[in-house]
This record gives structure tokens, C-alpha cells and sequence, in this order.
């Protein structure tokens, strides 16, 4: 893999440097400058001409400030003529506005996708996308690859869980939820809020059963934790003997950490895609499971050219 | 709307002419010669200069020849000058394929949409998109429409149902299940299929109650039928006094329509984004709601550029 | 050559069986499956990541299913992120539509270019295209090879023929058979439609002389026959003492195959761009010449980087 | 047709003085600069925002230089804001690079097609393309009218020819002649290159008769000529009683003038799609036909969007 | 103008207030909403089908998330289908970085010009690029202005000013100073930074005469001031009576506004390209000149296609 | 290097047959026709398949007909499936037309850069652009090397110059001049040019100090040599004991000899990247530094895919 280059950006320093361990490799020498008018350079330390360059980058807070610092560091790449740009955004942002809820909307996911291209990227590489569909707004190899059985080898590691029901938040994560299930044997439930009469205020409600198991909630992501939080307490009034909740998105902003903790969880899983160094250290309690080398595995297989489906499949056995 | 031409295509005929009723314009001269061997030839019968086209097609089957008809007739529009070209599809074909379900996997659905990009479409038109993201595999002005409106509308003037649950069949339909439910004030069930250990059967459960109630099973296509049978035996079998079903496209191929007369429907309800002119001289009882106004309205509002959500909303209205 | 995949599709599957064994190759695992609904799902088999991809699909009849397969099929592979994708069309279908012969046509063959390259294609190779210009219709390179050379060397193998002269069966086709006739050292002769006054019966008249000759009648294409009959005819009727038919395509729609039958030629030569195995059944005396060792050694120049002329140059050689 | 301006440059400013007086309106401002280093500057001498633009040039020699001239005003018309651009060339140079006649050839006339997409022209107009596939390597709309009703009408005028025959210079000319000969009711004859074996000299072959007629020599172009006379001394020889030349476009380089007065022809006839005004003062017998009023009416029918069709097939009218 | 909708975005509402104004129009209804994880969603309050749409945001401090809310802005009208797209920037961010200044470098400038096209964008209106070339960067029609012609009126105006010299604060800006000058009739001075030896500090020298003069420095923006406020150190030691600062775009980044202070400037003079609100409540000596009314004018020719380089020579008059 | 072929087109023959030589390769075979028409053909002597192809030409005079060969040359090599096309310009025409100086001016140089994309080239190498911006023009990757190393090298090695000062010839050339000047250790003056009243002739200042110093005048072109002249004279006025002139690129059009014979400079420094032979034949003082081995060092560094900044670096050492 000598024309192999990882480049670090600002929000994923520590998963590229796990990335590289896994893979041998020295971390790519790469600069990025933030001015006091707040713009943004991306400096590349070493050549690149004619290697296969891969950016690490995930695109969460301060979404636009890191999307900006990809962009501008596959430009860079271009002009120095890099064999091939692969933009690896474990966390890609915007993923929620995906499509037009209302008329007038934009669709910014398919924006981004579409900016991504434009700069030159030849390949992305997400982890648990929004929504598999956005890997369609991409003209380019897109690649999504799941955290799901990170999650499920977590839970089928735990001891003492007792019967286990997986939950759904809501209606949009049915599939999701029902994929956690198979993988560990269980039935699932799923959240549903309803606004009995028009003017009356939604009402959350819950279809299946959780008395006396343990419930997992599984998202996507977990933003400011305020659904989720109103979830394990209903979860729990219906009585779900302990709740944990796992996502592979961490995003947690403004209260959600407070709110977890508040929750009295039995555990709070997510992975790495977003670096949670921070979050950890006033939440020591959660659970980051890491990326690093699933990530690695890819990359590996792209430069072998060896089918990526193989590598994948052996990283999920447990 | 002197400016504006409306063209049938072979899979939209009756459609497209209840459209052209609905606006008061003759329908746009255009005829399309199927060859000996297999090509095609659209040729249009009057001047597109400087005109604001609309093609009517859907894409169901024979769904590769339906979709180059357009193709060729968006060439034919642009190479003779049309103004714009609008391809309204109500049945948008090749939906389901809108994400790599497993590696190495074309997305066809993205596929089609880049091809009538490609060929010179200017803005494009569908009905309950599989998935609302497909938008977002457009470049050029995508709008949905959705036929939920008149579905709803169709049972709120149904007498005697007594109490209503909405089913979804699936659990990538419960956003839709919910959505009829809210517009009835219903609640939702859900049919979850479940493979209890590997190697073993799929198994089909219900979340949530039917027992006693008058079950609206609602998807966005009914295709071989097979699974909604299925699915009708089930809530019959958990005590639903009597189920109807219900979608915006009646593909119904191969065994269809003899699964449904078989299983007892007290209604099936579908509308015409595909020609059921046939169908309905085999299955008589079946409810075919029609698109024409909600698709006339669009292409008045678009070519009086006023806003097409007011319009919509209000064709909503009963 | 072990980056290479030849994968076969639908109308082509003999042919490219042919090829890899030509080039000691395995054909490539790819499955297509065709739905009750009409739609197409093109699978893959085996990796096709960093390999040069080489998909054989003829679209002849069924004309748009056959290019939706490798349409379909280029999209899975530019996900999968092959390195190359060639698409080897020897019938291009369509070809006939390259210009517009009256106002407000499309020109079909052009739009099939540009949906070829738009779904991702980086080469097309075909065979004696219609017009030698359809290959400026691609921005990706285009190699038209021809069969010219294999039907000159048949004829030139047959004994007993006597004097030749190479018929032309209009004035589109002048050229083509100048350069059969140079390659047999023969004369030519044209068949001329002509419309004596306007509103009465086109007549056919002969340009040349083929009174006691051997007639060998060239074209690219014999489609249903009819006009192909009618000038056999003519030519017996002037005094050629037997006629000859032969062509690169043998679509032989509708009633080509009864018509030729009837048409007592002395013999008819086409070649397997197009498959001829169900014709042959019936029409055992035609006979079909393999293009399998030219587009073999085209994939074996291309992978090595040599030169495709001299390849192809001795490959005519006889 | 206030918002209509036509800018001549530097090869056909008669033509587009010719237009404007057809359509009443004053040619548009627009000023042609030449360097000493050899670079052009065009230079806008009136708004041309929101305006329908159309230039009007031919490419004849000096090819490269008018060809730039036309793409650095269309450049200059785009950023300017104009609401569509034209390019009327009338000559379409570099029309018989139009194939790959050997490997590793370019295809010259769809580098200059695709070239003028590239510098913002949203639509082309040219006369009798040396291939009418040309138009299809056009993605914008292009249109190409024929000089052939011209020609015919100017025959028909003539008195005194007696029996005509239409004779076509070589193969690929044989459909032009026939069209032709349809208008005026007459034979054809091709002439026939033939080369009797390798290495021996090509020698000349009239396929058809002309014995006793008036011959008149058809084709898209004359360039030097060279093989025009040659042709016309051969049907002198085989006993045409009067020989014509006509071709639309009259490139008349280097000795053709000379040879054409040698030649002794009944008369020459061309077009003023490239400027004759030179070669009439050296050369007055020959005749130039006007393209300004088939060109102004196409103008006037794409400004007041009314049907090309019809205004053309009115103008071929006598 | 019933056709034209003025958007202003976050970093620009006072100026597009200012702008609609003069035009006797409504601000454009339009919510941009900022997420608690940073993500931006842009709200159009009104229907845009057919509107000519104009949005005005400099992409000053936050740049990343102006320009995001832009981009989004214009993803968001161009799938609601609005008949035009401007962009008007005042100040256009990342203008510095237009050029690789060093190997490897992103030409970011450049690719925030692709951007916006792919966005969507129609036109963009700019001030004072940093350097014009920039309007090459963009394939749609780029107007820049400048106000240059503002703000020497401002010093025309100004009483007791004596003998005035123009200085450019670099070589870079000595063309910027030779157009003031001239608009003033004075001549310039340039500073000139150079290095005497490798490895020693950088001398800042003077080439010109400034000593009892009224200095005037103008550069195109000013940062941090750093560099500026030496400069006006140094004309000080070099006997000007008197020093203004000038520029287009007043960044004042930092120390930027206690540095101008510190100076003891006779003015500093900017314009409102960036909002000079808050910064005027810290330094209420700065003047700011507005530039609605020339961006006003702007938008009316374009919408009546008038002429702008009129429109503009009006505007700089004084 | 095995892949990499060098052609030369017919400005740059000595040119690329210089780098050919430093790189120990022979040129490619190429073959330019100029025809009678004045359309060109360019013919690829030998197969391109799978290598890396460099064209040399600078679009010198006659520039339009250099621009279409390498555009022609482009498009073949693409044809021909070369892997790659690097288009070195060494003197790269329209470069001054790098903005709208005026409104409704075009940005030729732009065009033609988008001309280069279109055509097919991959990467493209310039000397000394005029305007370094205009390196973003392009989106492919633009290499633009200096000839001020070289040029540099020449003065510091010329004996017996005394007190050095470099001037810049207008205010767009003072950031040239002064990196001429830290090479040199010298200072700098700028020649300025004013009008001092409205309709009253433009007069020539100096900005700076000459008086018995070595002037060395730099520029990155010199054309007609009329400024020039009248700067050297002036410089001789302001008493400069010696004049010597630089550019990088010696157009010389028109006067331009004769004008600088008689200007009696020290020297007139120029490189080959316009071909100078015939020029030197008639100025035999002038100084020709070749381009040939930094290009070929490019070139080297560009297939040994090393770093182009290294190889650079180390060119300009001294």
C-alpha cells in the first residue's frame, strides 16, 4: 500500500490515527489552517501525485466548517493530481434533509452529495447513512457500511440481560430495528406518536410489548436526546425491567448528555464515527465501539482490489 | 395556457386525455410506430417550438419500452425546440431498486432518473414515490405527489366501518400507515415478519390490535399480491371484522388479481398512475380513484406560475 | 489478462462464450433476472472492483430490454468500482434513426450514446454501424469493426462463382459495396428507386450490368426482406445467372426468413452479431460467420496496449 | 422582433446584411479585432441582454480564425446575459472529418460541434451538412436546411436542356443525386472509382447513362476541383451533349477556378453560404443563389415560434 | 418587476433591506434556520415557480456557514423551480485564495465559484473581486462592480484635503491606486516590502513621494490591519500631513478595529459589502458607504435587460 | 517511461525535440496537414492505447490554427484511448484576456482553457501565465512554472553590472519585478503611467530611482515592444548607466525588432517558449534560454510520480 495516503481533517483526528494503526501506515502530513476572518486552508505536507488519497472527515458540528475543509482538501488533491480521491464521512451531516417534506424545501443531503462531486471525490465511504437512498444522489461508488453488527456483537457480549425486546423510536426506524432483532433473536416494538384529533397535542403510544424485558432502543443518531428520553420513560412505564439505548451516531448536542444521565439508562452505545472524547469525559459511563477497523478493513480491500463484500462480511462475525 | 401541450404516451392514454379535459386542451398529436423489429419511433404530430411540453407515461410494464417511448420523446421535443419538458411519470417504474441492498448492485432507480436528465427533461412529476428520497436523485425540479389525499378522502365517505385501524405491511410503510391514520384518526398496526432462529421460517406477527375493527391495509404498490394475502388471512385470523386494501399504484401482475378475489376483501382501492382499464373488466369490484384532477391542477399551477402547494392543499380538501 | 471480466448479457450469450474462449478467459458470473412486473435486475457475481469490465449485449430484439440489461449492468458496475467498463454492442440497435429525416424527429441513435456514456460506459466497440458517423455521436472512443473483411474472404474461398459483380440494394449502400467489390476485384452495380412523376408507383431500375453474372448483394442489415426480395428478383430478371445475399446483421424480422426462402439465392451470409441459432433451425442452408476471433483479439490489444490496427489489420488478412 | 439581434462576422457579413433586409432589421453592432500577434477580440457594441442572438459565419478558410471568431462571441454574448444564442454557418468546415476513416483519426466535425456547445451556443443552423448525421452531434438543437430546392428551382427555369440525368460524383453522393433528379423527374448516373487490382491506378467508371443528355453534376461541395473535371471531361466523352456543375457550398480553393473555366461547363451554380463575391469578379459566368431569405425565414419562425416546417416548405416553393 | 423576489440571508439583511428599498419591493419572505447541531435549513416563505430570484449574502465571517446557507438557499429555489437564480455577493470569501501561490495548494476561490453553479446558480454580482480574473472562474455570467467610483466621490467631497497622493499598501494593489488617482488627479506611491538578504527581516520602503501630501491608501480589503497600520506608520515618518485608509470591504478581523484607533487615521472609509452594524458602535468615526443603490440599479436593468454598463456609468457619476 | 510518448505540433518542434532529448526518448510520430481549405488533420503515427501522451505547443502566432492542432491532437489522442493527455503551452495565447475590462468582453482565456477540457486533455502545463489566476480557470490540474530561476540565473551570473535595479513596466508587472529583485538583492522601480487631466495625453513617470544603476526591465511578454521602448528610453533619461530587458516570452510581433535594434538595450533576455529561430537570425544579440530541461524534469517527475515541487526546486538552483 505504498500509494496509499490517509489524510486526517479537524473532526476526525483520532479515528484516522486508529485507521492507520490498523492498516501500518503513517498518518498523511496535512495542515489546515483556520484564519481569523475564518477561513479555511488546507495544506497538504507531501506529494500526492499519483496516489489514492483518503480523507477522513466526518461532517458533524461545526457541520459547514468541516464540510468546507473536505472540499477544499479534495481541490487541493485535484490540482496536485492525486490518482484518485476517496472521501470517507463516518458521520455524514445533513443526511436528514433528504428529501422534500414540504414544498419549497431543499434537499440538502443530495447538495452535499453533489458538492462532494463536484470538488472532485471518486468515491465516498458513510457509516449507517440516514437513509440507504442518499448512497443514490451520488454519481460516484458510494459505499455505506453499517455499525449494526458492532452493536449486536455488544449486546450478545453483555450477561444478564434477560428477555430482550428491541424498540424502534418511531416509525421511520421500524427496519432498522427489526435488522438488530434478527441479529439477536428478539421481537421488537416500536414507538408510535399520534395526534388523536387535530389541535390536540401528539400522544406517544406503544405498539408491541416490553413488560419485564430488557429494551434496546436502536436509532441512526441521537441529537439532543429529547424524543429518546420521553421514549425510556414510557419504555419504562410499561415495564421494561432496564433500557439501554444505542445508536451509531453520537451527535449529542446542547442537553442531550444531561438528559441521558437523567434517564437512569442501563447503558448508552454508540460508535466513533463522531469522536466522543469530550462526551466521555462528563459521561464516563457510555459505550463508544470503534470504526477503526471496519474503516480499515475497506480501505485495505480497495487497494488489494479484493471484493469488499468479503471483507465486510468477516469483520461482522463475531 | 395557449403555450402548453400535453402528449399521451402508449402506457397513459386514458390518463392523459382526462387530464386534457380537465385543463380544456386537446390533447397533443403525437404518435408513436412500434417496428417489426422491436424500435421505436415517436413522432410528433405538430409544432413544439418555443411550447411548454408535457409528456404523460408511466413506466409499469412493459416497463424498458414504456421508459425509452419517453426518452425518445424528450429527444424529439428538445432537438425540435420545445421551451421545457416536463415528463410526468405517475408510476414511476424501477422504484424499488433505489439502493444497493447488497453489494455490487446497480440503483436503477437513480438510473432512470439521470437517463431522462440525459435525454433533456427539464422538470419531472410522479405519484407516492417508493421512496420520497428518489427526489433527491434529481437534479432538475422533482415534485411528488400523493395520492393519500384521495384514498383518505374515499374512506372518510365510506358509511358503516364502525372502528378503523390502519395497517401497514410492512415496516418500511409505517410513516405511510400513520399518515392515513392521522388523516382518519385512527391507530396503526404493523406486520412484522420475523425469522425466530436462522434457518428457520420467516414468521409473520402483528404489532398491534385489530380485533374487532375494520383493518386498512395501505402500501404504496400491490404487485403479485402475495404477501398482502398473506397479510389479509392474518388480520382476519387476530379478529378484524373486515379489511380492505389499498394503494396509489395497482401494478397487479402474474396472480394478482386472483389472489385478491380469493381473499375476501370488503375493498380494494387503487388509483389509475396505472391503466387499470383491463383489470377492472376481470375484477369489477375493484375502486379506482382517479389522478387527472390533482394532475390537471399541477399543470395549470406550474404554467401559471402560481404556487403549486396552494393547489395541491386545496384538491386535498372534502 | 487477469484483470479482465467479459460478462455476457441476454442477446449475446453464445457470442461472448465464444470470445473468452477464444481468450482463454472464464466468462464472467453475472445473473439477469426478469420480474413478473417487467423490470430487470442485472446481478453480479464476483467482484468486479479495479478489473476492466467487458459486457457483450446486442440490441436487437427486444430492442429496450436488451439496452436497459447493459444499462443496468454498467451502473452496477461503476458502483462496484470497476476500472473500465467497455461496452461491446456488435448490433447497435437503433442505428437507423441517426439523423433527422423529417422536422421534429429525435434522433433515437445519438440519445442511446449519450444514455450509454451518461449510465457510465467508457468505451463502445460495435460492428459496421449503420453510419460510420454514430461514432462521433460518443465523447468516449468508439471502435466500429467491420465484417467486410470475413465476407470478402468467404466469397473469396468460394469456387464456382464465376464472374462477380457486387450489387448495391440503394444508393446509401454504394459505398459499402465499392469496397467489397475492390477487395474482389469486381464491379458493381446500384439499385435505383426512382418516383417517374410525382403520385405514381416507385419503380426500381438497375444501374450497371449484371447479365450473365454471379450477383452478390451487399448490405449492413437485412431487416423484414421485402425490398431485398424485390431486387433479387430484378437482378435474376436481367440476367444474373444466380444471386448472392449478404449482410454483417441478419435481424430477419416478421416474414425475412419465409422470403428469403422463396427467393431461390444461391446462398445467404450474415454473421452472428446478432444471434442466428433459432434461424438456423429453420433456415439451415444460411450461412453465419463468427466475429467471436475479432472481438477477441480487440480485448486482447486493448489489455495489452497494442496497437489495435495491426491487430485487426491481420485479422483480415486471408 | 425587438428582441432579435443578428451580428455578422467576418466571413459572411454580405449574407447577414442579406438577412437583415429580408427580416427589417438593422444588423447588430459588433466589432471584429485583429492583432499583430494574431489574436481576436470581438467586441459587443449593443446590449445584448435578455436578447435572442444570432451570428451568422461561415467556417471556410481561414477556417481556425472564423471558427474562434464565432466561439469568443458567443462567449462574449453568454457573459452578457443573452437570452439564447444562434449560430447560423451556413458553411460548416472541417463536415468531412466526420468518422474515424483509419484508426487514430480524429473526428474533427464533432470536436468543432462539441466546441460551440462548450462556449454557450444554444442552438445551430447550417446548410446541406456534408453528412446530415452531423446533426446528431449536436446535443443542442441543430437544424440543417437544404440549398437543394434552390438548385432544383434553378433548373427548372432553365430552357433549352432537353433530356437531363443527375450524375453523382462518386458513391457516398448517390442519394443527394437521386433527391435531385425526384425534383427535376430524371435518371441518375454515379461515377465509379474503381481500382482493377492492387497497385494499378484507380481508374474512372460512369455506372448509368448519359448519352445524348444534359448532365448535371451534383454535390455538396466543391473544393479544388481537381476531381470534378476529370469527371466532367469523362461525360464528354461518353457523349453528354452539356454539362452543369452545382454544389451548395463553392470553397473553390487553390486551382478549382481555373480548372472550372477549362472545363467548359454549360454553367457552375453554388450558393452564398460562403462568400463568392472575390471569385464572381475572376469567375463571372458562375452563379450564386441567395440563402438570406430561407435563412431570415427560419429566423422569423423561431422568433415568432411558429412551425419551422412550414415556413421552410413554403420557401422551396416555385 | 412583479417577477422578482429579493432574498436577503443571514450575513446580509440591512443591505438587501437597503437594496429593496430603492426598488419599492418587499423583502423576499425567508426563514434560515440554524440547528442545535449546526446544520442549516433555509425556509422559503413564497412561491418562487417563475420568479427571477435574487439572493444577497456576503460570505464573510461565519464563511462557511454563509456560504452553506446560499448554497442551500439556491438548492432550495432551483428545485421549487424558480426561473433564475442570482447570487449576489458583495463580498465573496476566499477570494485571496485564487491562484496556487505555493505547489499543492487549493485554488478555493475557484472552487466556491463551482459550487455555487452546481448549487445552481444562474448569475452572481460581486464587489470589488479581490482580483478580476476571479470572474473567469464562473461559466455563468459574472458581473463584478466596484466602488471605486463611491468612494473617490467620497474624497472629491471632502474639504481641505490639499495636495493628495494615492497609495497602494502593496505591489499587487498598484493598479487599484493608479484608477483612484486617476479618478482624483493625483499621482501615487506604492510600499514596497522586500527581504535584502535571505534570512534577514523584511524592510518596508517606500517607492514615491508622500511628504507633505494627504495620503490615501485604498486596497481592495482590509484584515487584521496589521500590515496597513505600519503602512500608515511609515507615511507619517515620511512627512504625510495627513493619512486616510480606503477599502471595499472592511473585514476587521481581531485587533483590526483597536489598530485603526491606534493609528489616529484623518478616516477610515469602507463600504457596507459586510455589515458594518456592530462594528460602527465600537468605531463611530468610520464612514460606510452604502452600495444599495448601485446594486439596486443592477437588478433593475437586468429585470427590464436594459443595459448595465448605462445603468452603472449613471450610477458613478457625481 | 516506457508509456510516455512526446509529440510535437508545428510551433514547438525545436521545443519538444530539446525535452525529447533531456529525457532520452524519441518524439512521438505525429503528422499535421494543413490542407487548401485551410483545414487541418492531425495524424497519430503510432498507436496511443493505454500511454501517456504530452503535446507541445505554445499558441504563438498563427495562434488560432496552433490552438485547433492541439485541439484536433487532443481529440484523437482521447479517440485513441490514450490514458492520459497533458497539453504543455508554454506560451499560452489569450492569456491577456483573462477579464471583462470592459462590460460584454469576452474572457477568452477562459473559452479557451474550457476548450482544452472539452477537447479531452487531462492536465495542462503553462510558463509564466500572465495572470497566475488563470491557473483556476481550469479544472483539470494546471501546472504553470517560472522562468524567473532562469532568468535570474543569467543576471547573477553577467559580470560587471554594478548596482542593480529591476523595473517593472506598468503596475501589473510589480509583484514579477520584485521577486526578480529578491533573487537579485535589488531594489525596484515602477514606471507609471498617468493621465493627469481628463483628455490630456497619458504621461510616463518613474516611481523609484535609476540614476546610474544596471536597469533590468521584466516582463512576462513583450509584443509590439512600443511601451517598452519608450520605457527604456526613459530610463536612460532618469540616468541608468545600462538598460537591459527580460520576459519570459518573446512575441515580437510587428516592429517589435526593429524597435528594440534601435532601443541600444544591454541585452534582451528571452526564453523558447515562442520558438526564436528565425528571430535570432535577424537580432542575433538576443538571448534565448531554453525551457527544455525544466519541462523534461516535469515531465520526469510527473511519470516517476514523484514531487513536482522537488524536481522544480532543484531546477532553479543555481
Amino acid at each position: 500500500m505504498k500509494n496509499t495516503i490517509v489524510f486526517a481533517l479537524s473532526s476526525s483526528v483520532g479515528l484516522a490515527e486508529d485507521i492507520c494503526k490498523e492498516l501500518g501506515l503513517e498518518l498523511g502530513k496535512c495542515e489546515v489552517k483556520h484564519f481569523a476572518d475564518g477561513e479555511i486552508l488546507v495544506e497538504l505536507g507531501e506529494s500526492v501525485r499519483g496516489k489514492h488519497v483518503y480523507f477522513v472527515q466526518s461532517t458533524n458540528k461545526p457541520v459547514n466548517s468541516n464540510l468546507m475543509e473536505i472540499l477544499i482538501g479534495i481541490d487541493a488533491c485535484k490540482r496536485a493530481s492525486a490518482a484518485s480521491i476517496t472521501a470517507i464521512i463516518p458521520y455524514f451531516g445533513y443526511a436528514r434533509q433528504d428529501r422534500k417534506a414540504k414544498p419549497r424545501q431543499p434537499i440538502t443531503s443530495k447538495l452535499v452529495a453533489s458538492l462532494l462531486e463536484r470538488a472532485g471525490a471518486d468515491r465516498v465511504v458513510t457509516v449507517d447513512l440516514h437513509a440507504t437512498q442518499i448512497q443514490g444522489f451520488f454519481d460516484i461508488p458510494a459505499d455505506d457500511i453499517t455499525a449494526n453488527g458492532l452493536i449486536a456483537d455488544y449486546f450478545k457480549h453483555q450477561e444478564g440481560l434477560g428477555e430482550i425486546v428491541v424498540v424502534s423510536p418511531d416509525h421511520g426506524g421500524a427496519v432498522r430495528a427489526r435488522n438488530l432483532a434478527n441479529a439477536l433473536g428478539a421481537p421488537i416494538a416500536i414507538i408510535d406518536k399520534r395526534r388523536p384529533k387535530p389541535n390536540v397535542a401528539e400522544a406517544m403510544n406503544l405498539i408491541g410489548d416490553v413488560d419485564g424485558k430488557t429494551a434496546i432502543i436502536i436509532d441512526d443518531m441521537v441529537d439532543t436526546a429529547g424524543t429518546l428520553t420521553a421514549g425510556i420513560k414510557m419504555l419504562k412505564d410499561k415495564g421494561a425491567k432496564a433500557v439501554y439505548a444505542s445508536c451509531s451516531h453520537g451527535i449529542l448536542s446542547g442537553p442531550a448528555i444531561d438528559r441521558l444521565k437523567a434517564a437512569k439508562l442501563a447503558g448508552f452505545v454508540c460508535t466513533n464515527t463522531i469522536d466522543q472524547t469530550e462526551n466521555q469525559k462528563i459521561y464516563p459511563e457510555m459505550t463508544v465501539l470503534s470504526m477503526a477497523p471496519l474503516l480499515a478493513g475497506l480501505i485495505h480491500a480497495v487497494e488489494e482490489n479484493s471484493s469488499l463484500s468479503e471483507v465486510l462480511a468477516h469483520a461482522f462475525d463475531d
